[in-house]
């Protein structure tokens, strides 16, 4: 039985030069949509659930195509909005070994940053939901959607809606100082956090004790700390860390961190040669949601979400189109990538 | 012995599903950059004069591969200003049969649209010029771009440059009472003008008898009326109308009037089967400045306007790739398609 | 207020080589999905009707592709089922100027042929529903679709939901004796006909008086007795015939006739440069049927449905990606073509 | 039972803009390969010969790639000799609407163009053939080449084997009186003669009274005085003339006059909207050597060589990919383009 | 001097979603023709052998492109026969890091499958023929390609022609048990055997004492006792097993053992980074055969087979696009990939 | 305030099968263009140098496209002649594991190559320049091109202008005594001799101790002779040497040597994953002519020229689309890849 789950937050036209080609040679750009929550929408919804995206698109055609993005891969669209300005667009520049992927922003202006909190009907949005999602890019996008992330969360959980918050720092739409006044008064009603390593710090200014991020060096005693702290700081329920090390471009770690505020979960770990790294970490959010909604352990929930976020890595575009077969086969141990006839 | 000619305006990053897709089904789009006065600029240069255009692009790599893209077909970028949030889009839909072109524009907030008047040192990017070419879609743009227009018209004639203007009337820039007003006051910098079926009347009310575009037919002696009074009102020096005749998105009929306050001179009429209709002003534009600039006669110089954008008809993207040879050849009869060997 | 409506029957894998080239040159094909049925579904979705497929697909990737493809422009998709051998696949090389188009089907064992009448629930499927289209393809795949197809006629007529079918032989699937026995069970429940120039012929013996279709001639009164003995014969409410002109693999007339017992309402006719001529009585099925279920006159009703399939015949694939506005433009007389901004 | 028949040329590198791109705005090429004699033994394999093509490629990829090419289409290779310097290129950019296709050689060097005439051992080559076809290019190539024409042509007259040659003239490879001398020896042991409205003229002098191939206007009569002159200065058997109507660069009348010495047989004349012209001779010669070696009436082999013909304007590249039952079809009247299901 | 090679069984349609999208995204295919037996063929007639592959395919254009196809690569298909139902179809997915490929198989009722065993003469076929091979795929198609096996195997047996099987079991085809009957059946007549880490254990139940294939771990011990049991029990001449360690869909370990009933031969091991893995097994088959019919030494035709396979594993599609030199180049020890000039 | 920079030599089109197919199964080329002293030029260009490269092409168009190509990046073409035969092409099969890049060289008769010395005005090429650089390719293209050379060094050296010359033997333009006694006359007006492994050793028989390039194992202490030798004989101001460890076609060491008579300077090694490594030791020498002229330290020069050329191994095609910050920031260490946002 399919539960309901809503994410609500930014999709935006994703143009990406082909075949490893850089901006200034690019003749063509691959179309694809993606943004945080839309990518969690997409992972929840291949995994069964009825998943919901809410957002605002404009009112052509390329608004309609990106809804057609979310539907083709079984994401309710019902109560996405339609009006404003514009789609936010990033351009996206694959990078190759030592030559590092770079992200070109466009997205200012966007229907859903112009968009007014009380557009958004959450009454009847939330009807039988049982778990809201959203990550620190949408309260950033504009004071307005602070706002209605506020009311989100907050009729959220006056029905009993779980929520979760990936923090999803963004320097380029906030400073650290509005991000922690905003995000500090979000968190009160968020029950699962997520981050990565460098989130924490710039949003609360909790600072895993020293690593490098640069350097592909991982400092688990630390990320202990840091979990640990924003669990009992904002009183949540879990949560949960991802650990990437980046060797090359074309090379990286894999690998994540749960606290319950019992135990540490540190899952697997996996070197993955990447096809395409960008939403990443939704796919990780998209997985841990689902184990949690679905009452595995902690330990397999980590699992799960490390197992289904290793396979976003090698599939093309925002999305994550892995089955729950392929996940469960890759999380009970066959990385061999044999092939399946 | 090249001469040195101005183009102002905006640069736009242009997107195009391929192979005759429309927008929710592509997959992917073409990349090409474009806009009425770059248009201009890339013809004159194909032509072997010295082609400056004069724009602002963001500091990034799409503003990077836009200036890339012009000096790759000649363009002198030397006075291109980089910075400002982001380089306008347009995104375009190729028609078929009975199904129209649709073009989606994202062009607001563009750094060219931000860019403040003294920006632009006229006095440097005139040096030694011999020609200024605007459309009206710059002043279009913002208050900021029409001062700077201004400024440019009144320098070069200051300095004894020739201006020209393609009026160009975009419903979704301003209102037909702004563009009245802004353009009122440019015209009379320019010397020569030109105009389609419904610029004169947009902008100025200046209206042809009766003639329905959406029927392909056309009402040459109203046209005439047109040319006459803008070239009276606005002592201008020459005035050309193009007329285009829409059968179909494959199947325009082409041609245009040139008056020069004495005598009318018609041009031949080309049937073409269009492969990209985007940017056939614009080539008509460079034709008649290379001619005018080349002292050509009022009947070569219409003839030779004519034939260069019936061949930009065929060329897919917005510039005229054609040369100098090629376009003689065709203004001197034959269309007949065989094979250059 | 959108209308339910069902339509029922295959949809198979279209393997398209690109860029006109023949079979034996291609490396790559282009994938769409399509089918009768699933195309009339795509058009009532795009013109905001509640449209629902229902099939039966192979449970594996390829079949999840198509359903996909489906959920993509807006069909839902509830009701298909999962099982069976293998997604039915048809081979279309796109003709050009003399050469005509080339189609091969591989269509044989596909799950829906080989699936049994009583998986369907047509009480579940009807619920709510207000019309019910099938085509003669459907029948003519395998005795069980033929039962199931009466099935669902049945079960429609009771519950008061009007009922269509385009009559669309294939001679590759049945017999003239067996579509003959098969349609006259069926029809007895249709309420409303469609059909080409050939089909009446084939299926019920109904023939134009003398027309050569290879030779592009029409022979309007003899369609009109077509018509009429279809409706009279079979107590229909309203019978359709489109008119198809073949002058070459690009260019065709295209036209139609309506019958509603009373009078006979012959469609404009448009001239047409094909990019994709699949599909194209397809769309004017949903036209028809999009404009009966909305009230249009007969006149309206014909023109609206000619105009939807006219511009079918300039869209890529079988599906019709057109939106009520822009079929509402041509029908309300604008063919020119000129770009939509 | 297949004939065995035997052409002798040059086959080249074809490097083609793809998407009516112009050679400055193409970053990637489509690759054929093709020439005048091997495009007739792809027609002549595809009709069911025994088509052996004779030339010289370079022992590299690129020259192996040529004869995999060939032999895909199912072109016997036995005879092709490897060495030499370079596979000789032709750029071929497609033209549109009055834009010319415009075609660059690069074919200089090449390795048949430097072999030497004792390299090809004519009395195996020719074991068992019927028929021997070549054009005016492969002399043209260098005097080694016209020496092993010589050779070649003496060689089959003296074992009874048919010959035809396709005039050909190419002003790039040779002047008028080169040609004219060269040609006026070979023709002496040729049958069969194919030109098109200039070749008679530029070869041997013999002008056709009046007419302007760029204005796309026949004079019959005068092409009759050609073929009759060619006929009987140089005692042939038969000759064809192919005529063109260069209307645009996509639409041009295509038909042919054949006089067998008592009679002149006119075909039925196409109005071709074209995907590629490259080849059309080729196809033309192709399909009447098939039609008088299997001894169809003269009135049906022109009209076979010209249906052929008609249709390789409709396939992309050199070759004529069409099957016996496709031309014969098209020959018999069917020309609607209607879809073969 | 070549020598005629016979191999026998399916070739299918190869349909590819390009740059590892995945099904669901997919919007066109690449397409290529291969199968096991048809895959060695390449190998041979690649390395110089007159190589005849047989099998029967549909007399429709698909059919034929898959002969083009093979014809292209210089594989002799002067016995495929042409009818029946359908071409089979494989849908393979290629995978990346931690996601494997996967195939789908939609190859029932294929024209091959569903020939009957009197269609294929093979007196004719084995005519001057020094080799035959085929693999456990062909007599697990139907109990007619059972049939038509054994009958291959007895005529070859009787004339004298060395016979080659690589088991390759493909559950999917077949049980377990049935395999075991027909193969005990067919391996009478065969005097090399080939195999991977599971073939022997699927067919034969003969087991290699522990090796988890999922773990990339290799057990070279328990592979020899296979060898030696199955040459053993089936009085083989030679056995060769490929050893396939699966570090990721991208990194592979691939080496072989080969015992000739005296001696165990271990090949040197390559690490490969892969770009398509489909054809590794069958390019070790044709460099095995190849090697044993030059008479190469054991140890240096496993070297050739292995150095032979590790290429395939770098080149796109199902076969093996190397020379003769460049295997032997890399059997000789250059594994450094320097660039070829 | 950006310096003249002077490189001389050829251009060539490149045209490179996609998507790591083999020449045979290639049915599209994309194209680049390149050569080693226009990549040299590219490079300074994107530093931001004012970069001129001289050469001579075709008067056609695809002699055009290659200036376009280098105009687009930001070359000065100035002094660009045109006439001529040709230009030359290179094929390019990119390599993948242990499977070899392949170059097939179709340059001969090209437009630079049979240029006479006289043609260029070295004295106003030089007017205001800073560097001139030029390769070993150059001289061996011809004797005229010698000459060419000699011509510029000497009067580079007039001038004051430093002189750079890349070694760069190709066996395949001219023997190693040839090369000896060309070059031993060049490098007296040379102050900077860059090479890779194998120069030295070919071209003046100075050879470093032991070390077995297809082994990818250095010989630090052989290459630190070399360059004393070669600084000492010739009388340099700096000696680079890259180094090249060739793991796999896809696997590669880089790193380099420098030596300004004083100390060596033994570069950072990178382990890349390579995308396309033509133009690895142009992108080489453009890094240290700009370090040079911008007065780094030997070190820093090294390391930038060390990294510059890492990442043009991570880009498609001969020339190095990086911009200074991003060599800058490879060079200071973070060599993570890291996404830049």
């Amino acid at each position: 039985m399919a539960n309901k789950v809503v994410t609500f937050g930014e999709i935006m036209l994703r143009l990406t030069p082909p075949n490893y080609l850089r901006f200034v040679q690019a003749e063509s750009f691959d179309v694809t949509y993606g943004g945080g929550e839309a990518n969690v929408a997409v992972s929840l919804a291949n995994f069964g659930e009825d998943a919901y995206f809410v957002t605002k698109v404009p009112d052509n055609p390329i608004g309609q195509a990106a809804i057609n993005h979310l539907r083709r891969y079984g994401v309710k669209t019902d109560y996405i909005l339609k009006g404003g300005e514009r789609l936010g667009i990033y351009f996206n520049e694959i990078g190759a070994s030592q030559r590092p992927s770079v992200v070109v922003y466009d997205r200012s202006h966007s229907s859903i940053s112009e968009a007014k909190p009380e557009e958004f009907d959450w009454d009847k949005i939330f009807e039988g939901a049982k778990w809201f999602h959203f990550t620190g890019i949408t309260p950033a996008l504009s004071d307005n959607m602070a706002q209605a992330c506020l009311d989100a969360v907050k009729k959220a959980k006056g029905k009993g809606i779980t929520v979760s918050c990936d923090l999803n720092y963004r320097k380029k739409l906030w400073s650290k100082e509005k991000a922690n006044k905003v995000m500090s008064e979000l968190i009160k009603y968020v029950d699962y956090a997520i981050g990565n390593e460098e989130d924490a710090e710039m949003v609360f200014g909790i600072k895993a004790s020293s690593s490098d991020v640069t350097k592909g060096e991982l400092n688990e005693e630390g990320y202990k700390e840091v979990a640990k702290e924003l669990l009992e700081r904002f009183s949540l329920k879990g949560v949960a860390i991802t650990l990437r090390e980046s060797f090359s471009a074309f090379d990286n770690g894999w690998s994540a961190l749960y606290y319950d505020g019992e135990d540490y979960y540190r899952s697997r770990r996996y070197m993955i040669h990447i096809i395409d790294r960008v939403g990443g970490g939704d796919s990780f959010a998209g997985g841990l949601i689902y184990a949690l909604l679905n009452n595995y352990s902690p330990k397999d929930a980590v699992e799960f979400a490390v197992a289904a976020s290793c396979l976003k890595h090698t599939v093309v575009g925002d999305f994550n189109h892995v089955t729950l077969n392929e996940v469960t086969a890759l999380m009970k141990g066959d990385a061999s990538g044999r092939v399946q006839r």
